[in-house]
């Protein structure tokens, strides 16, 4: 048992305040976890592409105030009643796709799309449809950034010092792994994962699209002939005498999901959409390109159930077999987080991680 | 060895001769077949609505004068050399969909849509790069229907009496089967088989977009729960707990195939474009249909390799397992043949077989 269990947390949060405004560092209360909710002291937080696009105004769907942040490792302070899934102490991993193990999706064997806590997530609150945030006693959702938002996302672990989750959308992992690399596990390299959901086969040619923290783990992923950040499928599909056998998208941008897709071979290609697009945006292509035998379809979080295979992979890391360190270019304190942000437009920059403590 | 073996046929064709005008009957001159070439006697035509898409001038890519037609019944007239699959007297269903079993689609294992006839096909020609047609001494290219040309088909089997095809694009069935019914197999119902491609799990939600001959017998295809024509993909995922489980586009109409696409439920639901489009449509969605785990593939003659698979599908036929005489709901002398199109419009039809011997 902590000091603070059962108490309010007074502690520090980064607040965008408006589209394109740099961050600023709020005090913010936290109140304690309730029944099957977890409180978590967040030590490092990495920064997301997908948070800049809300931050700097581009994504239209964007809500100010926001604190972003979604990409967390931390330990845990407290819990609430009911929760047998994780205990104080334990090092933690935010999971912003949940996983109940009790919903239809769950169940089916199918998806690692859970839809528990999918409606209050939404709304930024958690499932007893109430906030634990408050700054200067004005309630503060836990809803964040829109990447949340579009993927009805618990977004209660973003960068502040103190979160409150539903248990269903946390798991612990193994405290051999440092959770300032390890937090990385929360999006970009576990979404990278997306190729292992297609079985390819030994030999397949493979091109990612987009060459980020996603698109650089989705290669390390493969170990496999393709790299090819090249958007003309008709370059592509030269080069591969006919196409590739797997594509994957890890820009968001419209225009070159259909370029992947276009780059697959006839008769059995697969094109993966792993990028978030921007609000609004569609995707086209003539149906021939998927009459002659492509396959477009799509992944969120790699297709991983958080609690139940995050461990693993924390694992594979630790034995070497999962690359994370390569991909944490850049470290920053919790006062220089709006460098975090700068760095992502240098161009150097693969993933910027802040140490929130 | 018939009595017209080696020589040059005269017989009948139907020429449309411009873009929206009525078919003409003309006499035509058919040369023998050449190495690893077969010449049949076409008995029966089914009129499918792609050739009615080129008649009528919609599709800004037909050109005339055309003779269409691509779903025929026939018997072996003669064989050119080299011809071991098929044999004089034999009764057969030519494909537009070749399967030569030597090239790298047919040996990949992972698709039906051979490349060894591609080429010259798209070109309206036979392998050799000649043709084997011609009226009043005016050579005719093999190439015909748009249809044909967009899967850059052998579209040596129209509706005439006599046409010649490569050897890898026919295939020989059971003599008990009735050509003018089976016939609908070198097209439409075997088109339909696109849901087996799929494996569906027993007691799966299905619904079928579009109810002429393909969809229709999608829907037996299925003997599932879905038949639902309708195109409300909001309706359709409330009806549904959430959405289909496979979800088919039989229109060639690209809203519809998106509405399909939407109706699958997330996590899980597979779409499958069958229908043909029009020249220069595209379909679109947002991303967040696919990344939500939506799969939007497409399938061209229900995925079949024709030479391998069509006599069992015939077969299965004769056993009752496969209806083919409910789709047949019009038929026509080959004088009558503008009768035929004339009835699909009607909206009564949902196959008209022409009479052509």
């Amino acid at each position: 048992m902590s000091d603070t269990s059962g108490k309010v947390i007074k502690c520090k949060a980064a607040v965008c305040w408006g589209a394109g405004e740099r961050l600023k560092i709020e005090n913010i209360e936290v109140e304690p976890p309730r029944a099957h909710e977890v409180r978590i002291k967040i030590l490092y937080s990495g920064i997301c592409h997908t948070d800049e696009y809300t931050r700097s105004g581009a994504d239209p769907e964007g809500a100010f105030p926001i604190i972003l942040g979604h990409e967390g490792g931390g330990v845990v302070e407290s819990v609430g009643e009911g929760v047998t899934s994780v205990k104080v102490g334990d090092h933690v991993i935010p999971l912003y796709t949940a996983e109940c193990r009790e919903c239809k999706f769950c169940k089916s064997g199918k998806t690692n799309l859970c839809g528990k806590v999918r409606t209050t997530q939404g709304q930024g609150l958690m499932p007893d449809k109430t906030s634990r945030f408050s700054i200067n006693g004005q309630q503060i959702l836990h809803f964040v950034c829109v990447f949340n938002s579009r993927f009805q996302v618990d977004g209660s672990f973003d960068i502040l010092q103190y979160t409150v989750v539903a248990d269903v959308s946390v798991v612990a992992i193994d405290k051999k792994a440092p959770l300032e690399k390890v937090c990385l596990l929360g999006c970009g390299i576990t979404t990278a994962g997306a190729l292992l959901q297609n079985n390819p086969a030994s030999g397949s040619t493979v091109a990612v699209f987009g060459c980020g923290c996603v698109g650089l783990s989705s290669i390390n992923t493969a170990k496999q002939s393709g790299h090819h950040a090249q958007t003309d499928p008709g370059y592509l599909v030269e080069l591969t005498d006919g196409g590739l056998d797997f594509t994957f998208d890890a820009t968001g941008n419209v225009d070159v999901m259909r370029a992947a897709l276009e780059a697959c071979h006839k008769g059995w290609g697969i094109s993966t959409v792993i990028g978030v697009a921007a609000a609004g945006k569609e995707i086209s292509t003539r149906p021939f390109q998927l009459v002659t035998g492509r396959v477009w379809r799509g992944t969120a979080f790699g297709g991983v159930k958080g609690r139940t295979e995050l461990p693993g992979i924390v694992e594979d890391y630790l034995q070497g077999k999962v690359k994370v360190d390569e991909y944490v270019t850049h470290e920053f304190d919790f006062a220089d987080i709006n460098n975090g942000f700068d760095a992502m437009h240098a161009g150097d920059c693969i993933r910027a991680v802040v140490d929130v403590s």
